[in-house]
């Protein structure tokens, strides 16, 4: 593991963490990755540490992926839905985090609708917590997962890598947290969709933005497939699925354009045949899987970082 | 404990075992009961374990049940239901079995609606699979803890013992599974109940059929009644419910055609007054909370099985 | 901790316990509240021990602090909601018990709607039996929590001192079970409220009634603000808000008139501005968040007492 000491009450973004935070939680998750392929998947290192999944907005993947994380380093862990809280009685979300705090938990792993709302309870609680999803602003254990998982797959090297993000860009805290995380490490992302689900400042990015597909897929490494929400379509900012899925979804033909090598990425849940064909899904160059298996070495190296940290810290 | 190698990834069916395979797990079963009845009710023998509880369809007591075998076994458990689950999102059943294996679990158990789910994932699936119930298929938990009752109250003898299932048999995937095991052992079993809700081909099952109660119930050392499911009402499939309870509800003036020591059964949960009178519920003869008792048991003796297992074995 | 028997089975209203057994969980929960504070935050005294936490009222903050008390202890804890439950298939609350407690539970806590339904579970079960909540008549844990935070901030002594309870005593099981045990101390209590949303019987509670908060509030040592259940507003037993809060409403103004060092309570979750002004929530006097922290500590003590009594006694 490298040297290195972690300093951080929480985490919230990828903006908040240096190159070398970012590293150490990717070789501290490595490390990590071991255990989940032991037949005893557990380690003592959290005993007697809290952890509350408070999750405003449903979501199995990441709330299990911080559930098994909590588990196998013998913290316990604690559900919280919206529905069952006091938030449906009106309390506001900081009486409820302090009510919370209260309990003594060592960290708060929290999923809202709104952008900013881990940031606004992290000034308010002495607890750790962390950022599992706010709004479109920010999803940064997301981001961690899918550069873990492009290190291994990329044998350690990110510069110079091509990256291809495909889709709902605008909607999406995943696309935000991996562009702020990747680019900082020198792979090229670039940025394709319809032009009323990319965002206006793109260029602000540090980007290339395509609006072809078949003209952004030359050359990349990889592409991230972004889920595409299907209220989107209602609210009158896409095409017809079909439309869509005929302009914009990674097929066979298309990945041909890509570097042989090219893997491919998505956050799940996908839709098969709409943003993805359901061939290239299960195919070999398909990290989808890997991404998840990350997600739980991922997220017991923040829980651990953040419950063992020596200092506090100021973000 | 009997000698036995279990070498089954995945525990579907009544069907895919053999005779020794069920001793085992009765014996085994057997065993664990006896943890349940120390004032410490746990031992460490699948710590490190992870079981995920996936129920696609509610159900408190199955659950529970898996949940505290789990626990007592010392493995961490996981419960996911569907509401909260990427399937409303769009996602496939598979596609949320290939991410939730992907998080490294042991043993998925799974309920859900649709005959055959749990065998569709077992083959896809290199994680060891319980079917916890599938539509009207089945449900060889239920009927394993209903042997391990019936050995119990019967001294261990199985052959020549006489057994009425009455009541929805045809939509009853705790019927079919139970009278696969039982007949396989030498327990003779009838079917009551009306012609509606009696399968087509229950002559093919081995079983004699009664429409009227009272000739069924002569002579047998067990009655199992199941659940009448309300909203077959709606369907036409059924009399009206006075009409049906007057017909085959097991009251105590019929049950006195039974043998004297005849013993009452339910897979609960139970409507006093409809199938079941209510005094006979909470009469001595009635096994209905030894088979809750004995689901504990049965469970914790199949994921211990399961978990530690010799070799991979083909179904 | 003092030398005390405790016998027994069930704790169900602040009434079956004697002086003694009072005192001996506030000095109970007091050694355990030190480990709250502890880096690690678990002992091992109840490990193998089964509590289930069956909620057939949605209460983030009750099962939650019992969830976590249980698991600071090292039990296992089981959460069942009554919309996941067998109660919604038309069982009845009896044959759900019987029914968990098949499965060899050391303790069940309820929080039900019913008035009497944990005395009634009580008589029937043979495993323990906490209330946590029955309708408008008792929640024993609130009390002794209440308690165990007045005793802290009093320096240890009740006697003498003046609490008001302010707002809609008539609905609240919290007013009712802290009155009964904090008068047995020599608390003097006295209630404010509009007339509609007091007991009619008041008097027979040995308390003095206001209905002008400001000659309430006079010289108290403690005022407890009670939640407004926004939909007795509906029910016209109110009347609106923005008068309310004019009348009732604990204001910095209205609080100088109790004595300087007054302290201020509420059960959560609070609606600011109507029952509390925001401001006092978040004072120095204020104890709301002391009131949750005492809460996991009396109820491990309480857990901890059932679960290792040494007789069997009647309620």
């Amino acid at each position: 593991m490298s040297e290195h000491t972690w300093t951080h009450k929480d985490l919230l973004s990828i903006r908040q963490l240096s190159d070398a935070d970012i590293l150490h939680i990717l070789d501290t998750a490595r490390s990590f990755d071991e255990i989940n392929t032991r037949p005893v998947k557990k380690v003592p290192t959290l005993k007697g540490k809290t952890v509350i999944l408070f999750f405003a907005e449903p979501s199995t993947r990441t709330k299990m992926s911080f559930d098994t994380a909590g588990k196998r380093l013998s913290a316990d862990t604690f559900s919280i839905a919206k529905s069952g809280s006091s938030l449906q009685k009106g309390e506001t979300l900081k009486d409820t985090a302090l009510t919370l705090q209260a309990m003594k938990p060592d960290i708060i792993v929290l999923r809202d609708s709104s952008s900013g709302a881990a940031q606004f309870l992290a000034e308010r609680l002495s607890c750790s917590v962390v950022n599992a999803g706010d709004g479109w602003h920010a999803h940064p254990t997301q981001a961690l997962l899918d550069a873990y998982t492009l290190r291994e797959a990329w044998h350690g090297e990110f510069a110079g890598r091509k990256l291809l993000i495909l889709g709902d860009i605008n909607h999406s805290r995943v696309a935000r947290s991996n562009i702020e995380l990747l680019t900082r490490f020198g792979v090229e992302v670039s940025l394709c969709g319809p032009r009323t689900l990319l965002p206006k400042a793109a260029d602000a990015w540090n980007c290339r933005v395509f609006s072809h597909v078949e003209e952004a897929l030359e050359g990349v490494d990889a592409v991230m497939c972004l889920r595409l929400q299907l209220e989107r379509q209602q609210a009158g900012l896409l095409p017809d699925l079909r439309d869509y899925s005929a302009r914009y979804c990674l097929t066979a033909e298309r990945l041909a354009l890509a570097r042989p090598t090219a893997k491919i990425m998505h956050p799940g849940p996908m839709n098969r045949g709409v943003e993805i064909a359901s061939e290239l899904a299960d195919s070999a160059g398909s990290l989808v899987l890997d991404q998840v298996s990350a997600g739980v070495a991922v997220r017991m190296a923040v829980l651990f970082l953040l419950a063992t940290r020596t200092e506090p810290s100021v973000i």
